[in-house]
């Protein structure tokens, strides 16, 4: 299933083994955007050091589709408050976006700052505002520098190139310790798509920033964007934590007359949602929990879920411990109050915990029915206690 | 509601600003067992390096009531199997118990280990076998060594004593940093009791092992155990993890001809819980996360064990960081799919975070009804890492 790379390419994607991208799939400059659209990045002074941290996607015709998720977490930040508002979801144009803030917990004013971010992208941009959707990430609770980003806007409205999905990549992340875009073609369509997240990842779905741009026909986004989160975003976790401010938006403009191969739009995001995992705070190694003979998709799920967000799990893929006893004490916690037959060492593959792969897959079956699910998880490190003691309000 | 204690004193309980003993409580030497039982320690060397690993504690008459309560995790222990299975839990006279070694995940040999382990203890003391409860702790998976187990089983019944308190908890440590012990006298009656607990713990009602005695009248051990669990064992979380071999057990007399006088059974049983957590694997300090203005008591306790098992703030209770952020972030989760009122900074008092004490109160009002919850957690720190990482099959 792997895409082999050339040694030294600047090709990064679907090299993962848990990614199997459609057949003849090309991987092209992560720069480049998805035809018809354009993107840039600038530094409005919220990080600091010269950083990017304020980027705008936009389409360049108004006749297209869209589809945005937000995240479910009842304290959501004023952005995606804004977007549940005030934005046209099927018909976004553009996406304006900063990091180094979340404008979460601001209240009043966090909202009336997320509106005049924005208002400023539309008027750059010179599309109704209604089309423009707006996502921010970064610290809680501090109230936004407006007028630094209404400045910042406005600047990077003036860099809008073909070529800018790196630099949009680039300007939206926080943690992050590096960009995530891929841009991908296959049957005869292209997909471009540039995310963050590196803390506070647990899906309700998303967890993360995601912009995602096509060319194909896309005739019901939403549909095509939910199965595609399902199959990825929604199957990570780094700290089980739900964010304030997941978006994940698709564009489609149908320019070049033809569907998304099957698989190509997941594919995608599963490469990008496992760089999220492998980029998670202080992360060294990923797993990947596989649960089979469950009676229900949903304990099948809830079991993964349990494996991939204990501490002990996470650390013993860190000290690279083949603890299978963890894995069954997991399971036992996620089905707590049923019986479950002995769930011995024949029943759980725990072995790559201890191995020197990157990628680790554990294993256990139920013996209960015969549903199953994939959750994919970091290593606990030390890393990801200095990260979370030292960043800060 | 501190009691004082006397600089040097060796008297370690009741010393929280979260615990409220009845009046009139009189802590004795924490070797004390209550009147009418004994107990000792000793190696059999499951543990290694000649530290105990085995206990029992054993009620002198057989005119007592007694309460077994035992994880709800799916995957239970052998121990725990057998004392649902094979045992009075009305009619407990005598525990046996090892460290070094959970017998948990261990199949049938290991239930007839367990078996074993009881019987000798039966035999040693000459009493119905189904009179004694087991538990085990320590590692998961691996094959009990049962004739050394019942060596030390033998050898132990022999150091009998009525204040063989503190080998007990000694006997049932794991990666305690100490023993966990308590006696303290009121209304005319005793009550002892020992406890283990350092990772692997989140209530479901108890993930630990808990022995407690006493000359009380306690004509419904079961209500009264389970009352005491609920305000105390059930409100920490070191890792947010299930164990599978937890187990309280309450034995009393009624010799002394008086009740438990209130308070006194879940005073005893809170402080031990906070020793459990500030004892936890890698812990520097405490937290309280305190809830308040929830819909129901369920809402409100969710609410609190999402902000104590988030890692945010866990790592900023070690961080020292006042991040309340990071609150409103875990009490969204927690109330997912829900639209609550903004959170902002004066509906959250997360000051203690970063203050010196080794004891921090974050508290939150959500503004949605009357109810509210407390839970006790510690910090998550590089220590925890450490050991977790290293600690192996």
């Amino acid at each position: 299933m792997t895409t082999q790379q050339a040694p030294g390419s600047r090709q990064r994607f679907f090299r993962s083994r848990w990614v199997a991208p459609p057949a003849g799939v090309e991987e092209l400059d992560p720069d480049r955007l998805a035809p018809g659209f354009r993107a840039a990045g600038t530094a409005c002074g919220l990080k600091g050091g010269g950083e990017t941290d304020v980027g705008l996607v936009v389409c360049d015709s108004d006749d297209l589709r869209s589809a945005l998720l937000l995240t479910a977490n009842a304290a959501a930040a004023a952005p995606v408050r804004v977007c549940r508002e005030e934005c046209d979801p099927g018909a976004i144009r553009a996406a304006v976006v900063n990091s180094g803030n979340a404008n979460a917990a601001t209240g009043e004013r966090g909202y009336a700052d997320a509106l005049a971010m924005r208002d400023a992208a539309a008027d750059a941009l010179g599309i109704p505002p209604r089309s423009v959707a707006v996502a921010e990430t970064g610290v809680i609770g501090v109230p936004l520098r407006i007028d630094d980003v209404v400045r910042g806007v406005a600047a990077t409205s003036r860099r809008l190139s073909e070529r800018g999905g790196g630099e949009l990549a680039r300007a939206i992340m926080t943690t992050d310790r590096g960009p995530k875009a891929c841009t991908a073609r296959a049957g005869g369509v292209t997909v471009s798509a540039q995310a963050k997240g590196a803390g506070m990842i647990e899906p309700g779905f998303a967890t993360m920033l995601c912009f995602v741009q096509t060319d194909a026909e896309v005739p019901e986004p939403e549909t095509a964007l939910r199965g595609a989160v399902a199959g990825s975003f929604e199957r990570i976790t780094v700290d089980g934590q739900l964010s304030t401010n997941d978006t994940v938006l698709l564009q489609a403009t149908g320019a070049a007359g033809a569907p998304l191969p099957a698989g190509l739009l997941e594919a995608v995001l599963l490469q990008l949602a496992l760089a999220v995992v492998a980029d998670g705070e202080g992360a060294t190694r990923v797993g990947r929990a596989h649960v089979r003979g469950a009676a229900t998709s949903e304990e099948a799920e809830r079991v993964a879920r349990a494996i991939a967000n204990s501490p002990l799990v996470k650390t013993a893929l860190y000290g690279r411990d083949a603890n299978w006893g963890r894995i069954a004490q997991a399971a036992g916690m996620a089905l707590a109050g049923e019986r479950l037959a002995e769930l011995g060492a024949d029943a759980i593959d725990a072995d790559e915990l201890a191995g020197a792969l990157q990628e680790a897959e554990l294993a256990i079956v139920l013996g209960r029915g015969d549903a199953g699910a994939y959750v994919y998880f970091s290593d606990l490190t030390p890393e990801y206690i200095r990260i979370n003691a030292e960043y800060t309000t």
